[in-house]
């Protein structure tokens, strides 16, 4: 328990035993109080989902570490809750900094609105604690250990209550030894994006089904462009709002209609 | 078949056979030519969740309805993923519109972040076709016809081919006679969120679990707040995007940083 580190509610969407969360809270707990909070199962892709109509189960693992561990039967996004409104609460304290990560593969432009691990740092910033989601840009061999140092580096210089409200920062790091990395600039959430396509199979009993296959597009012209910071050997840092309205076209809009059988 | 309709892909979240959706086809059928494609059981609170390391199975359903109906083993976004890449792409279509909905639900404020209904329309938007997410706001006794019938009107009197890339329009109606309805306006995604509590109670075999609930706060000055449109008796049409940046801090933070190892 360290009494100048800050208060760490760790959560992710690979699960509790994921290689990701554990190298952060390791890394962590060398100046910080860690506890995970993190789901049973693999949680990838689910998106900013929560658990409306099932209850939760929460249980306390008895592990040989540092910092605390919950393994929560649901989402990211319920992660942050029950770490919040139960296990911090029981304890009477509010975390200083809630993290998500460090995730198994990139989330840059429109990953962003499906990831589950973004999704846990949103949950944080709605609740009102700075937030942030952190990603390794290589799905099949992460090296988590540069993510883990550089969440070091950047907690000792950058005051993370700074951070307006509503807001979290998406980080994304790449995959390299940390003495290859340039440094961190901040970004833009890109129109990096997929085109789908489906490669339809028949299984054994003579159904169809389909496996989803894409290709990346990468034709931002914005320099800022989350993905191109990675390409130049930076970590990407995205400051990214809960707010998703289209000001530009609102402003263009009549603000009150009355509609042909209003 | 309209030959001067849309081609409209309908979507939702509560499941292929939720009586929202089926309002919503039954009253487009009038003027336009409607495909369902949803999910076989209920997604809601799913986020914006995608299938990735799972096959979707997509089975024809044989219904005596001026429309077709496909139920998919996913959530709302792999449904219009489907309905876009297999579906329409067999015909040899893109279709004019995507609809997601009618949602048992409002889907207001911080709800547009969890919500399946929203996921359905911004699958749409990344995809290049105009996209229109629509709930009602009761879920015990929603009345669908009133936002059926107001998506017969929208339609005739507003070009959705005017809405921008990566935008789709989230529409909340309220719960009432259609003559009831003062109009809809245009608003913004407002700070309306949920204060968490959880509730424990132990099951027969001794461990804990957990009961999510929820009060509403609704405290935004904004009045453009999406959810103050309603209790005017309004329909809140608020156009949101994929981009989540915050240009506001992103503008005040310095573009490049070295940290202390790198």
């Amino acid at each position: 328990m360290s009494l100048n580190g800050l208060n760490i509610l760790l959560v992710n969407d690979d699960g509790v035993t994921a290689p990701g969360i554990l190298c952060a809270a390791r890394f962590l707990s060398r100046g910080h109080n860690v506890v995970i909070s993190a789901p049973e199962s693999e949680q990838s892709s689910v998106g900013h989902g929560i658990t409306l109509r099932l209850p939760l189960w929460t249980r306390k693992l008895d592990i040989s570490e540092p910092f605390e561990m919950y393994a929560v039967s649901g989402t990211p996004a319920d992660c942050v809750k029950i770490g919040l409104d139960v296990i911090y609460k029981e304890k009477g304290m509010i975390p200083d900094l809630i993290i998500s990560g460090i995730n198994r593969g990139e989330n840059l432009g429109t990953d962003v609105i499906y990831s589950g691990t973004v999704s846990g740092a949103l949950e944080g910033a709605i609740a009102g604690v700075p937030s942030i989601a952190i990603s390794v840009a290589d799905f099949k061999s992460p090296i988590y250990e540069t993510a883990a140092l550089f969440l070091l580096d950047f907690l000792n210089e950058f005051d993370v209550k700074s951070i307006p409200e509503f807001t979290a920062l998406n980080i994304n790091v790449p995959s390299l030894p940390y003495n290859e990395i340039n440094g961190w600039k901040v970004t833009r959430q890109s129109k990096r994006r997929y085109e789908d396509y489906f490669e339809k199979r028949v299984d054994p009993t003579g159904r169809e089904y389909y496996w989803m296959l894409g290709d990346v597009i990468e034709d931002d012209p914005d320099p800022l462009a989350d993905y191109k910071a990675l390409s130049e050997r930076y970590i990407s840092v995205t400051p990214i709002s809960i707010f998703m309205t289209n000001e530009e076209f609102l402003s263009q809009l009549p603000p009150v209609y009355r509609c042909g059988g209003l």
